[in-house]
C-alpha cells in the first residue's frame, strides 16, 4: 500500500476519474478505444434530466484532509419527497405492499430508483450497463398486470434490483470490465435474472466489478474505479463492489453478487450494509461469464451467488421467495424451504444451549492475522451486548487449527486451472493489468495442475472440514453426541474497511466458501474517533507476512487512522452448511439486539 | 455371459464352494496362503452350536435342472420359536419398541440375529466379519444401561444392523476381500459404525463385496461368492452384495451399504428388498477403505452410504433418526430434518398435481438398453395400480436425451483415475483378477486423467443436469415455473435380476449418482410364469451394443428363461437432489398401494 506518512494525503494509485495514462503505455492498443466508447455508451443510458452538475459531483483525488467526504446526503438534494420516500421509506416487503395497496404504481418505484441509480452512478461509478429503460418498461407491464388481473405477478412484483455485470443479462454486455467483452451483448438472461423476473422484480441495472474479479477493489480498464459512497478514502470492495455501493447509495432495494473469496461480504462490509454469502445450492449460479474453463469449478470449489441488502429482514425476505424455488432455475439448487420472520408460523428459535438458548460461539482470530484493536473490540462489545439477552449464551472459543490453515489450501484450490483462458481474454485486446493486478498475475497463464495434485489439495481440504466440523458439537457419554453452537460470530477481516488498495488478507471470508459454510457481514454501529486509539501503538507482534501487512493499517507511521472515520465496523456471522435459514435468523436476532430499536427488539424477542 | 443353449444347466464361472483353482495359475503366490487363513478365521467365528450340518447346504454346482433352489425356508428350521418371532415378526420400529417394553432383552434380539446371521452365512457366504461376540457383549451392556438409567441408550437401542465391509470397525479387517488388506485390523470405527453404536444400534457383521468393488457380482479372491438366497442361479448382486442378501435373509433388521454405480439398489433388486442411495449429505461416507487416490471423488464423483432394508418403512424410521444426526459424524453432511411417516406430526403428502396430487412421471428407458418385456410390463402394471389411487396422477414420459448420454460421461468420470493405486493394492500379493475382472481391469493402472480432460467432463455433466432439470417443471405464462413431476419412476435395469456374471448396463443407476439424484429400489411382485413369454421372441431390435447384450438374457436360443422363476420385479423410485424425505415418503405410498394390505392401505391414505 503506498502511504505518505508525513501529511494527511494519500497516494491513491487511481480513482472513478483517474486518468489512466498513468499505467497506460501504448493509447493505440484495441482495448483503449473499446472501452472509450463502452464507457460513453453506458453514460449516455443516463437520461439528461438525471444528469448532476459538476459541482454535486466530489472532485478527485480524495484526500483526507477533506474527509470522509461522504455523498450519501447528495441524492436527496435531486430527488423528488416522493422519490425519497420511496427509496429510503420501506423494507422491501413493505414497499411491495405499497405497490400491491396501489399506494405507489411500480413504475414510479422503478422511476425512483433509477433517478437514484443514476446520482449513485456519477456519484461513485458503480453502474456498468444501466437498464432505466428496460426496468421502467417492466415496471409498466407489471401496472398492466396487477390493473388487468388483480394480481401481483408474482411475490417479488415490484421489487428494484441489482445485479453484478458477471449475470447475463439478455441484450446487454456481460464484459465485466474487460474490452474483449464489450458491443457482445448476451443472447438470453442467466436464470438468476430470469427467476427474478418471473418472480416480478424489476432489475434496474448492472454493477461494478474488478479486472480479473480476483481483486476486492472494483477497478478495470473500462469502467474505471467504483468509489465508496461513505468515504472516497476507502475502498468500495469487490468483487460484488458496485452492488456494495448501490445497496449503500439505496439505489436499488437488493442487489445480487457473487462469492468465492469473500466478494458479497468484503463489499457489504466496506459499505456498511447487510452481506449473506449462501451456501452451494440455494441460489443459481450459472449463466455468468466465465473466465476460467468451463467445468474447473468442480475439480476446485465454487463460488456462489447471494443478496447484498439493506437489513437482514431484506435478505430474509428474499430468500424466503427465492430458495423454495431457485431448484426450478439451476441444476446446482436443491429444493430448500424457508419460512420467513414475518411469518406468523414461524417457531420460535431454539437453540442448543441447556435450556433453548442460543449458543453463540465467538472466534476471535484466524491465526494467520491478528484482528486489529476496533475488530478485537468490537467483538466483545457484540459479544457482550448479545450475552445480556436471557435466551443467548456466548462462548470464546479457541482457534480451530483448521481454519488457519485452510487460508493456504483455499488459495491453492483457487488457482488449480492456471488462468490461460483469463489471460487470453486480457489480452485479445492488450489490455494492461490494473496497478494491484499487476504483480500478482502471470499474463500468459500458467499450467494447469496435475490430476493428482488437485487430488490431494481436496484431499487436505477434506481433512480440514473434518477438523472444523468438531467446532460445533461436543461429544457426551457413550459416545453420544450434540450440537454445542449453533453460529459463530468472527470478524469479516484482521482490519477496518481499507483505504482504497489496501485490502488485506481474505482469509476471515474465503475460508467459509471452501467450507461450504453459509457466512454473512452484519454491520454492528460506527467507527468513532474512540475506536481509533490515537497515539497507541500498534500492540503484540505480527504473526505472519500477512499480519505485517494488515499491522500497516494501524500503523500511525504509515497512516492516519482517521481515515477510517465515516465507515462502519461489522462482525461476520457463520452458521454449518446449508443451515442458510438459521443464519439468517440468527443474524436477525443479531441485528436486532445491536439495534436496540423497539422493532429490533422485536425481532429478537422471536428468540 | 457364459450359457449354454442346448441344456438348462448353465456354465458358471465359480459359485460359493468353487474351487477357484480353474484360474489360479500360482498356488505358491502370497496371497493364496494369506486367503486360507482369513477364510479360515471368519469361519472360526461361527460357534458350533450354530452350524448347520453338511446336509443343510446346497451343493454346488446350482442348475436350473434343481430349480432356484431358494434356502430362505433353511433359518426356520434351525432358529428357535423365539429366534422367528424375533427376526421376522418386527419391524425396525416395533422390535426396537419391543425391547424398550422389555419384551425381548437387547441380548435375545442379539442372539437371535447373529444365530440367524451365521446360518445365513453358512446358505450364502455374505460375510467377512462376523462380530457376533462384539454384538452380544453390545447387547449386554444396552440391556444393563435400560435397567440402570430405565432408559434407552439412544433411538436405536437394540436394533441389530449390518455394514458393507468397506466401512471400518475398530479391531477387524476392512479387507474388502483383497488379501493385501487382511490382518490389519481397523484401529477405530469409521464414523458411520461408531454414530450407529452412539444411538444404540448393534452391529452384527461386516459384509461381502466384489474384488475391486467396481462389478455388481460379490465375488474375491479371499471370501469367495456370494450367492443369492432366493434363486442360486442368480447374481447376488454387488457392490453391497453381502448387505442384500444379509437383509434379504434377515440376519439384520437393516444394512448399510454404498452406491456409486448401483451399488445399493442392484443387490436390493437382485434380493428382492428395499435400497435407497442418498443423496450426497445425507449420511457420513468417510472411514472406508478407499482402495483410491484420497480427494479424487472431489475431482471425479462421490459415491453414497445408505440402507437396505425390509420395507420402506424401517428406511423411513432409520433414516428419521439418522438425518439429524448425520452433520455431527461426518464433515461431508449436511443438516436436515425427518419427519417419520409413524409420527402424528407428519403433514399429508402434498404433490404438483391441480388439486395437490402426487405427479409421479413413468421413465421407461434411458435409450441406451431397451427394456425387456418384464420390465416395461412391470412398468405399466404398477403406473395402472396407482394411477387408479384419486391423489395420484402418472405422466408417461419420453426419455431425457440426457440421460441417456449420462452413462457415457459417468463411465468416463469414474474412471479419471487410472486406477494404479487399485492394481498396486491387488498384486501386491500377486492375486489374479477375478474373471469378470481379468478383461476389464488394467494391471498397473492408467495415467490418470488431464485436469483439462476431467474440467471437460465435469462441464458435461453441469450440461446434462441443466437439460435433466426441465424434466421436473414447467414453464407457465410470464416465464414462471413450476414443479410438475414430484417423482419418477424407472426400471432398475433394463432385464431382470440376471444369472450370476449377467449382469448388463448400469445406466438405470448410476446416472442417479452422477445427478445426484436420491433413487430407491422398491419390489413389487415375484415374478411368475406368464411374465417368461416362453416361445415368444425378444421383440424390437438392439439400440446399442450394450443393449445387444441385454436382449441375450431374453433370448430363448441363448438362456431359459425360467432361470428367471424366484426372484422379484421392482422398481426404481427417483426424486431431484436432497428431497430424500420426499422420496422416501412417496415409495411408502407406493409400497401400500402395491402391497395392497390394510397396512399398505393405511399408509397410502397418507396422501
Amino acid at each position: 500500500m503506498a502511504a505518505n506518512p508525513v501529511n494527511n494525503t494519500m497516494d491513491f494509485p487511481f480513482s472513478a476519474s483517474e486518468d489512466q495514462s498513468a499505467y497506460i503505455t501504448d493509447s493505440s492498443a484495441p482495448w483503449v478505444a473499446i472501452a472509450k466508447r463502452k464507457r460513453k455508451s453506458r453514460d449516455d443510458l443516463i437520461p439528461s434530466k438525471w444528469r448532476l452538475p459538476a459541482s454535486a459531483i466530489p472532485k478527485d483525488p480524495p484526500s483526507l484532509a477533506k474527509g470522509p467526504q461522504s455523498v450519501h446526503h447528495i441524492p436527496r438534494e435531486h430527488l423528488s419527497s416522493a422519490e425519497v420516500e420511496i427509496t429510503e421509506g420501506y423494507t422491501a416487503q413493505s414497499l411491495l405492499d405499497a405497490v400491491q395497496r396501489k399506494k405507489y404504481t411500480a413504475v414510479q418505484v422503478a422511476e425512483a430508483f433509477c433517478h437514484r441509480a443514476a446520482i449513485a452512478q456519477q456519484l461513485t461509478n458503480c453502474l456498468t450497463e444501466p437498464l432505466f429503460s428496460q426496468a421502467i418498461e417492466r415496471a409498466k407491464f407489471l401496472d398492466k398486470y396487477l390493473t388487468e388481473t388483480g394480481q401481483t405477478l408474482g411475490p417479488l412484483h415490484g421489487l428494484p434490483m441489482t445485479v453484478k455485470d458477471t449475470f447475463d443479462y439478455a441484450g446487454v454486455d456481460t464484459s465485466v470490465g474487460l474490452a474483449s467483452l464489450c458491443f457482445k451483448p448476451a443472447q438470453k438472461h442467466s436464470p438468476m435474472v430470469e427467476m427474478l423476473l418471473s418472480l416480478g422484480a424489476i432489475i434496474v441495472a448492472k454493477t461494478n466489478v474488478p479486472q480479473t474479479m480476483q481483486t476486492l477493489d472494483s477497478v478495470n480498464n473500462v469502467f474505471g474505479r467504483t468509489m465508496n459512497p461513505s468515504n472516497r478514502l476507502i475502498t468500495a470492495g469487490g468483487s460484488s463492489g458496485g452492488e456494495g455501493v448501490m445497496v449503500g447509495m439505496k439505489g436499488c432495494m437488493i442487489g445480487i453478487g457473487t462469492d468465492i473469496g469473500g466478494s458479497i461480504r468484503v463489499p457489504a462490509y466496506v459499505n456498511g450494509v447487510v452481506g449473506f454469502k449462501p451456501s452451494e445450492g440455494r441460489m443459481p449460479y450459472g449463466g455468468q461469464v466465465s473466465l476460467g474453463v468451463e467445468g474447473m469449478s468442480r475439480c476446485g470449489v465454487q463460488a456462489v451467488a447471494g443478496p447484498i441488502a439493506r437489513s437482514v429482514a431484506d435478505i430474509d425476505f428474499l430468500m424466503s421467495v427465492l430458495v423454495p424455488q431457485t431448484h426450478l432455475w439451476g441444476e446446482d439448487c436443491v429444493f430448500g424451504s424457508w419460512t420467513p420472520s414475518s411469518s406468523t408460523t414461524e417457531t420460535p428459535l431454539s437453540g442448543s444451549g441447556p435450556k433453548g438458548e442460543l449458543v453463540i460461539g465467538i472466534l476471535r482470530s484466524d491465526g494467520n492475522c491478528t484482528p486489529l484493536p476496533p475488530i478485537d473490540n468490537i467483538l466483545t462489545e457484540v459479544s457482550s451486548t448479545i450475552s445480556s439477552h436471557p435466551n443467548i449464551l456466548t462462548v470464546e472459543l479457541p482457534t480451530p487449527p483448521a481454519w488457519t490453515k485452510s487460508q493456504s489450501v483455499m488459495s491453492k484450490i483457487m488457482s488449480i486451472e492456471g488462468g490461460k483462458k483469463m489471460s487470453d481474454v486480457i489480452t485479445a485486446t492488450k489490455e494492461p493489468m490494473v496497478p494491484w493486478m499487476s504483480t500478482r498475475f502471470k499474463v500468459g497463464g500458467g499450467k494447469p495442475r496435475d490430476l493428482l495434485d488437485v487430488a490431494a489439495i481436496q484431499n487436505q481440504r477434506t481433512e480440514l472440514e473434518k477438523e472444523m466440523s468438531k467446532l460445533w458439537y461436543t461429544t457426551g457419554k457413550h459416545g453420544r453426541r450434540r450440537r454445542a453452537i449453533d453460529a459463530i460470530i468472527c470478524p469479516l477481516a484482521p482490519h477496518p474497511p481499507p483505504p482504497i488498495e489496501g485490502y488485506n488478507a481474505v482469509g476471515y471470508t474465503s475460508s467459509f466458501v471452501l467450507f461450504d459454510y453459509p457466512a454473512g457481514a452484519l454491520p454492528v454501529r460506527d467507527i468513532r474517533e474512540g475506536d481509533l486509539q490515537l497515539g497507541k501503538e500498534v500492540p503484540g507482534k505480527a504473526v505472519s507476512s500477512w499480519d505485517e501487512r494488515s499491522r500497516e493499517l494501524w500503523d500511525e507511521g504509515k497512516l492516519d487512522r482517521r481515515v477510517y472515520l465515516g465507515t462502519k465496523l461489522s462482525v461476520q456471522v457463520v452458521t454449518p452448511r446449508l443451515e442458510d435459514e438459521r443464519l439468517c435468523r440468527v443474524m436477525g436476532v443479531l441485528e436486532g439486539i445491536l439495534q436496540s430499536t423497539p422493532e429490533g427488539q422485536g425481532r429478537a424477542s422471536k428468540l
